[in-house]
């Protein structure tokens, strides 16, 4: 039975509490967050209970810590987590600053505690089946890796302000299923993008409707489109071409109902965001971290996954400043 | 080159006029039928010759009829046709008449000329594709056949009083299905059906709703529902239940087009009627005759193909009358 | 917080004590199994106790009693648990006599206490969201209700033995949601039907490939067909056509990839069988039920949901026995 | 009635033929084509002449002349005709030099005839319909149109030799299809392209799988997606972001038939080819010049539709030789 403690008990906090509690080798120790009321809660729900940070990582019967809360206390939270010699559970992004996240990778590496780092789609049933079938072979070799990303609507103002803007904050996700799928580091980043969905957005020097292009040095490319705002739902599709076929996941809908009238033949729009659409991948994700501990073996999606993602953002907007295709490995 | 008289310039006839027209092997020679206006207006389209009955007979230049005409003057026009020693063409039903059916059939086999009946629907790209997967042995021994076979709007009371009714009219065309995919002959059928889409059809003593069930000896079975009203277009659809899968046949749709909108996925509804969904099944009807004739061997689906629908619809109608199951041959 | 005793620890009793376990206004307080070491693995993976029919009746913290056991002891449990003035849930069927079933009502009736029966597809959100929109009129008046429902693989020789038969067993949850969705009791049931999956089912004087027709005295039909073996997993989709539209709620596919290569384009199969398929609707089925004891109101589906089904289960086989259609009520 | 003369009797010449001897309002006229015996077949498979240029220019019956020769004889052949008055249809490209497409529609404006350059894309129903969407607003603004164009084979290395490269060759077809659905003129495209198809591909200098990138000045874009290899067949998809929603047209299937079976439910692949794919755009594209024809307005897709495409094309493969984003009008 693995003893767990969650820092941060917002909306991605409260799933994985959740899910802790309902996975059978494991439990809900601890729950922190600078919100009293949101900590209390959250513990009472499952029986855990509340503590600060020093509690919890003195507690040595705690053996992993999950860190949900927002995103300029990662990089400190895995630091001294680290250093508690703990096993670390981070969400996406480990820090909006390239030299932050190498100055705390290196902090884990030096303790030698496991870290896994949330990017939830790679444990996916249908995104995780697509990736089994391009290492089997199944469709030859990998050329073309295309990501539809577009979330049901923008995100307020506040948010963009401290998000890291369109690439850090939500196309982070593709680099990094981009990265998965093509099996190999892209060497150029080219990115051109619009604020077309909200003038806010645009007045913060943000962007909302983005095409980025991956090229690898073997010829591979991928293509990543995002938008902040669709109107029918999270729209969350990946194909892949390759020299024998192609793989494609599709939007999974919201129910199997489909009416046929007058005007047409009504499918279920996508699952409306990513709570509903990764329901399972978040399931999958903690059930794949209980396992890997277990064994004793490294956890993936790990640091170096989220420091690689972060320098395709960072390249893209370096690409969308300078108009110009950039190398990523250059901005280290 | 095969020249052709058309029987019959009405909706279907102008149907086939096209297709005898554009096809490379064969000539539009004669057009007849009752009204004069119609009869010329197709002729001059396609430059053929308006001309009676006997001048169409007697012309030893003609080599095929094709009896477009109305019903009831089918079976008359085929044995005059069959008298005269030329091929014949013609739309189903040879008549509504068993009797007169049997008498037509007679003539047909004493003169020894060929003859094809209009079952447009065995030669549809998709249905064909289907038989011949059956045939194949694509999903092992066939078990259950299931047709749906809806008709986008009601016909008119005046069409409706001289039909010979649902059965007779419209399930017909699935009895022939239902025989050609089984492959097997019925000898069962059980009518449960009801006037639910247009009271002036109950007070004519018809139907316009129906589920039949077709038992074979060898415990295969098939099952028909019809409508005589579908809101979204012209619903047709197959599927074969076999001992290792299952076949179907989806409705065409008036184009690829899908939009998504915040009430749903809307793809476009099936083709309106069948002039649309079967076009390349009239133009592959008159190419099999055409080649069939060519090489001498026996056209299909021919008179006894007609015979035997009619008598699983009559026997769906003595079912619907006694409440009770028939047996097709008892009818005989 | 609602005390439950599970009874039953089998296939069905596990996915249940899941869902109690993990639902926040219930414990899953005892377990009981003629089996011991299934009530012990069960009891001890969610913290409850295991205890004997007499024990749990007694102990008046207990608010609830599922009832998971074998077919045949479903009537005297409900019976003994009504009788000590507990809330009832109980899988599908009551029992596989009509006699059996009607006193057993009898004496729930006589003690007022609250009764569910299992019939777990009213609560899948597919099929739930279909029922809503034909109470809301979204398709007009309902005319023809299509049940299509195929299981993966023919059960054991020993199953079908006591399983009552197909039309009791399995068509039993087709004729529940057939009656659900006319929204009227059928006056007539005509059943064809054959051995063609199994010859062992041959010889028990079962069936496993059925069409069954219900007639309502309104005119509105539905038909179901039935087949033990689907090579292609659990096919489970339902189709209503009304005045003004058509509903249909397609299989739910084991992933959203879809393959294209060479020989087609390859999505997934359905998911394997009711466990997987069915896995919300228990989830739901559960909720609803201690969200309606605790409202105070009436349980759906009730004793009377048990009986009319098996009622057309009954007609089903007397129509399959003597070959003609049969009224239902006449069998009571 | 309109007279037609065809020079060109290859693959596409043949598709145009078989629809002028089809379509009710023209005739063919004439065939040329360096081949005699080309020539010679359609011909007489469609009773029109074989004549030279001359005679054909020098006929005053002639009153519409269709280039569907080799790409490198367009342009003489278009000036040759609009100095003899007559009206153009012309196969994309007008020529593959942009110096060369600027004179020849210069002759073609000073001649004052007609000119329909053949983009059929932009006549096949779906397309049209998706363009007719876009244009009635039912998306509200266009934000991002998203292009996969994938041929089924790599065409032999005689044939790359010639045709101008990947981008000139067939990417103009997207190019069209972008600008038209764009509805505003790209003012920068970037490509990034490989050879991962064919070794002999690369040998030429040329590429066969891409991605290039349109950005229009209000922040609009358009990203093609493009591989001379697809095992499925062609692969025609187009998708385009709204404000308010999503239109796409899918792919069309072989054939409405779908097997599901033990390994999964498989529909048809894909039409073969353009030839398949187009058959009805080709046939509305012909109605379409007709019919506008007739009507005294001007034709389009115009000359200058040619000239912005290639633009577009010699801009991709300047971005591909630079690696930066070029600017279409700078190459004029």
């Amino acid at each position: 039975m693995l003893n767990v403690a969650l820092l941060g008990a917002g909306r991605i906090g409260q799933i994985h509490a959740g899910n802790i509690a309902g996975h059978p080798q494991c439990r809900l120790a601890f729950v922190m967050d600078v919100y009293a009321p949101a900590a209390n809660a959250l513990a009472e729900k499952y029986g855990a209970k509340v503590a600060d940070l020093d509690t919890i990582l003195a507690d040595s019967s705690i053996d992993l810590v999950a860190i949900c809360s927002a995103t300029n206390t990662h990089a400190d939270l895995i630091e001294a987590t680290a250093r508690a010699n703990k096993a670390i559970f981070c969400e996406k992004p480990v820090d909006l600053s390239l030299q932050r996240v190498q100055s705390c990778l290196a902090t884990v590496r030096e303790a030698g505690v496991p870290l896994m780092v949330g990017f939830n789609r790679r444990f996916d049933p249908s995104m995780a089946h697509l990736q089994a079938c391009l290492r089997d072979g199944e469709i030859g070799e990998t050329e073309l890796v295309t990501i539809s990303s577009r979330d049901p609507g923008a995100p307020p103002a506040e948010y963009v302000k401290v998000s890291g803007g369109l690439f850090r904050d939500m196309t982070i996700h593709d680099f990094d299923m981009a990265r998965w799928l093509l099996n190999e580091e892209p060497v150029s980043v080219y990115a051109s993008a619009s604020a077309l969905v909200d003038p806010e957005v645009k007045a913060l020097g943000d962007v909302d409707t983005a095409v980025v292009t991956l090229t690898c040095a073997s010829g591979k490319m991928a293509v990543i489109t995002n938008s902040r705002r669709a109107s029918y739902g999270y729209d969350q599709r990946i194909e892949v071409h390759g020299s024998e076929g192609m793989l494609q996941v599709t939007n999974q809908l919201e129910s199997q109902l489909v009416k046929s009238v007058a005007n047409g033949v009504v499918a279920q729009k996508p699952q409306h965001f990513f709570l509903q659409r990764y329901a399972d991948a978040y399931r999958n994700e903690l059930a794949t971290l209980i396992e890997t501990l277990a064994k004793g073996e490294v956890l993936y999606p790990g640091g170096n996954d989220g420091l690689q993602a972060l320098l395709l953002a960072d390249a893209a907007l370096e690409s969308l400043k300078t108009g110009k295709p950039v190398a990523p490995q250059s901005l280290l």
